[in-house]
């Protein structure tokens, strides 16, 4: 199975034992992080990313905060617990997982101090959220890659964009998940991978962490989409999200849009892999995602060396959006959303238990 | 009007003086050559690049090896201007216009010692042959110009792909040249240039060629171009190409083709500006052209710093075909081929009498 990203080690104390990202892909290096202070530098430097990722290690953190915390008053411990988690929430503040995971991490220390529980005993209760969270997020990759894996037949070959693997996951990521699941049953696959400018995401990670796993994979400029497609070689394109809106609206890396567009245009089918705490209940259409512009130095002086001249103006948007319609499928934890619309989406959504109001 | 890519300065003896294009973007630096074998490192180099430009540098770089032989014998003049020209070609053993202007320089000799002309007016013939391949570049560039600049809008906005501009030609370029014509026409326009992994033409070269000459530019990373037209903000793409097929099908750089879908998706048109030079009677479709694959150290350390796993394959194609269905015009020297297909290319190439056959 996949490479792995971040993991618990040793039961109580114990630490966390993650992959250096910043190093990846030429020195694979394994960082042990053991306080609240080096998992905040951890993932201030993304030295951990991906969504999902730096949900787990946000719970994990708090861990290392409260595990060596003996005989507090359950007060005393839910406040510490706040002040953890609000350490780390300085970590990347725009980084939803991160706070939807320490939101919920607080939450079970208020509620079990509400049932009465001591201090120890809250204690003992965040190392089950935390686990919780980590194993969640485990069945969840499993789920997205069983779905896909459907969808992927042996010989095969397949495109994905940006990186939302194992590396992005406690697991083995969403938009990669099929191709670990496709290649555990057996299948023999081809992956291309696009190297997802400015970042190289692609490049970086997901190149990485396939030729870990023995999976075939060829790495393409972005601009190369197209072409391979162009000469058949692509069955099906799979992608991650960042967000989903309620008509089946994919918001995701940039880029994401343009090889949707290709896709359609040589008849290749579209698909976004996302866990359902990537649909967006608040987001009618993807016109109501904002989309976050990122400094132009990542398209200037990409990788230290500046390549555009001096005061150039760039556009840098990080993300774009997929309209529904191009999108063949949304592959989620209870199975592919086919050709997504405003109905099958919110569907989906209620028999998730989402509320959707009206 | 634009930036001088390389000009003879003085008369007999002169020499050329081009912009070292090696140090762009970030430093401007002017380079003198003077004798033939700085000509072959600095085409070797790139410190000139470009098909037209590098035409115009062999031209003058033949004027380089004869300008101070006086008093040698026709046979003598011609043996020296083959030697001469040997040398130069080893320079960029696969660049066509450099062979195609080396071949013109001899025949020039070749034609004037069976005139019955002594040495040194066969010397005064190469130069003579020399300034008129500069001066041939200059006209075709204002032809490009001028019919281009029509499909041009004042407040209009507009999407390049690489670099067919100033620095590739001895005047405006290919695919910029409409843009430089608009601009002096007073017309107000905004153009965004795709950066154009893996070498980055777009970023290095168009985006400061357009800056020098005041022209609004904005830089994109490549798979960013479907968002701009998704945004609404392009009103016409222009790019150069490196062959024409008779049946209008387009060779331009990798990536020229993603960026045809996505016009076509938009309803943007798409047109390709190419001298008649670049129209290939040898080629009846696209899918006669053998793409070159390019060393997969451009994509995975392409810019001086290694970006992907050691050993990763490469896919690095470096050119790609669009299909004369999704190009609205080409513009060539004698006016806009519009919906170009097999009979109004093939007729284009008859009226500039290029010979079919059939």
């Amino acid at each position: 199975m996949p490479v792995e990203t971040l993991i618990w080690v040793g039961d109580r104390p114990g630490h966390v034992r993650m992959i250096e990202q910043t190093k990846l892909p030429t020195e694979y290096e394994l960082l042990d992080v053991t306080t609240v202070e080096e998992m905040v530098d951890a993932i201030y430097r993304l030295a951990v990313r991906g969504a999902p990722a730096i949900g787990v290690a946000a719970g994990y953190g708090v861990l290392l905060g409260v595990q060596e915390l003996e005989g507090l008053s359950a007060e005393e411990m839910l406040g510490r617990t706040r002040e953890i988690a609000a350490t780390l929430g300085k970590a990347r503040p725009t980084a939803v997982n991160l706070f939807w995971a320490l939101d919920r991490m607080v939450a079970r220390a208020q509620n079990d101090l509400e049932s009465g529980l001591a201090g120890d005993a809250i204690r003992d209760g965040l190392f089950d959220e935390a686990h919780a969270i980590f194993h969640e997020d485990q069945t969840t990759c499993e789920a997205l890659g069983k779905h896909g894996a459907e969808l992927i037949r042996d010989g095969g070959s397949y495109l994905t964009h940006c990186n939302a693997g194992a590396l992005a996951t406690a697991n083995t990521g969403t938009a990669l998940a099929p191709f670990y699941e496709a290649a555990r049953q057996g299948k023999t696959i081809v992956v291309f991978a696009d190297e997802t400018r400015p970042l190289l995401q692609g490049a970086r990670l997901t190149a990485w962490e396939l030729m870990q796993e023995g999976i075939d994979v060829t790495l393409l400029t972005d601009s190369c989409a197209g072409r391979v497609m162009f000469e058949g070689k692509i069955d099906a394109v799979f992608v991650g999200s960042d967000r989903i809106a309620r008509n089946g609206d994919v918001c995701n890396k940039i880029g994401t849009y343009s090889v949707a567009v290709l896709a359609r245009e040589h008849g290749v089918p579209f698909y976004a892999v996302a866990p359902l705490s990537t649909f967006d209940r608040e987001i009618l259409s993807g016109d109501q995602i904002p989309i976050e512009e990122r400094p132009p130095e990542e398209v200037t002086c990409g990788f230290g060396k500046q390549t555009a001249p001096e005061g150039v103006k760039v556009y840098n948007p990080a993300f774009d959006v997929t309209p529904a319609r191009l999108v063949r499928g949304i592959v989620a934890e209870r199975g592919v959303i086919e050709e997504p619309g405003r109905e099958s989406v919110e569907r989906v959504m209620r028999e998730a238990g989402i509320e959707l109001g009206e």
